[in-house]
């Protein structure tokens, strides 16, 4: 059977250089992550890439030359490296849409900056696992959808959609509207276990370094602590999505309990 | 305050080339990991590290040439090259007292050849932060206590002991008529929201590749499966223990009802 979500690949190589070589990847519109531009160049070629770069929604990075020459594979950037995606991202719609043809309650997942793909790809493997409709993350300070975020989801980025939007405080904000609710990790949140974790629902992960941005926090409506014993901070971020996601499937699925 | 179990750093090395560097390793005492031997190499000095090696316990692996040359970082490594641990092993008995010592009832990880050190360090940093007593992995076929590992487990290394064993069947035969159960995780078990949880308990995880061994999970009392909704097969080996590791914190602290 055809699974519903499989993404299409759209290239192998993570790394174009060269301004004819970027040209042709916005025409044949291939899904470029963010384009590296050599600070001060302001010439009619490089602001064309920039143009496109905006219209299709790429973020865009002045870099000094120094940085374009350590990143070069090729040794002739001309001034501009892009990223592109291994797989499409899909709009948030979709992920609601997958939700509502299973006949179930929305639940997805949204990262605050994760930026190791490590951590990206398992998170994406537990939430395809754990039942989850849909990842969401934001377009900067995010890891994308690169070919090692796809070889540590362990295949799960060609079954589980992936969103990328601009502003998660504003995409949070939208989906309320919509019925859900938000629950982030956090220490300083109530211990998931007494918390009501039923119905359509987002599961906000922040990175582990600096954790859930304020604003995303004061924006979910319940924050959920896992009751931490040792001696160190904090659960990697992968496991802490898992925990966190299990505990839900738990009270979906599992337990009769009124709460 | 002193940490109780914080573990002696051994050294900075991790990799020791050339017979007289590791002749002076093992009189010094240094935990050796596994000494590498070129195949066919048979003059008394390589023997005299190979009855050294066996009377410390430390695994001896006989290899092509080839792959000694590939290995080698300094070109001179006469024919052995040994890696050596950054942290002490604890014996398993020392996991127990700190259980003991705390009054709680023994809460232990063991890891059926677990070979990626940063899964091998979620699980420490995991097992350090969900309250276990320590973990206990084999000699054979296991990531050890790395660099790469220790910082993989954010820390955790330094306070949550690590023991090495060379049969986990045996152990776990061993730790049974102590009292301990143990449980498995593998997807053909009971569902473990199902299973009875609390008291000293066992948790053996498997590889990712391979699952638990046949002999372990058939010496094991209990058989853990993780819900499994998606298309993939298998959560990464750091989040399953965590999810199961946290199944176990709920019960034991936080879940009321009678089991």
């Amino acid at each position: 059977m055809e699974p519903e979500y499989r993404q299409k690949r759209a290239a192998d190589e993570s790394q174009i250089e060269g301004r004819n070589a970027l040209r042709e990847a916005f025409r044949a519109g291939q899904s470029v992550e963010r384009l590296y531009v050599q600070d001060n160049l302001t010439d009619g070629p490089v602001l064309d890439l920039i143009r496109r770069a905006k219209k299709s929604d790429t973020v865009v990075d002045y870099v000094p030359k120094e940085r374009l020459d350590r990143m070069s594979l090729t040794g002739h950037h001309q001034g501009v490296i892009a990223h592109v995606s291994s797989y499409e991202y899909v709009d948030v719609e979709e992920i609601l849409k997958k939700a509502e043809e299973k006949g179930e309650a929305p639940f997805l997942f949204l990262l605050d900056e994760i930026e190791d793909p490590h951590n990206l790809g398992a998170i994406i493997r537990t939430a395809n696992l754990c039942g989850a409709h849909g990842v969401i993350i934001p377009k900067r300070r995010s890891a994308g959808l690169t070919a090692a975020v796809a070889s540590a989801s362990a295949g799960a980025v060609s079954y589980t959609p992936v969103a990328r939007v601009n502003n998660l405080v504003q995409t949070i904000g939208d989906l309320k509207k919509k019925g859900l609710w938000f629950v982030c990790a956090d220490m300083d949140g109530e211990i998931l276990y007494d918390l009501n974790l039923t119905g359509p629902i987002g599961v906000v992960i922040g990175s582990e370094g600096s954790g859930v941005g304020r604003l995303v926090k004061e924006t979910c409506d319940m924050v959920a602590a896992i009751p931490m014993k040792g001696e160190i901070d904090s659960l990697n971020a992968s496991v802490a999505a898992g925990v966190l996601a299990y505990e839900i499937v738990r009270q979906r699925s599992y337990d009769s309990r009124p709460v």
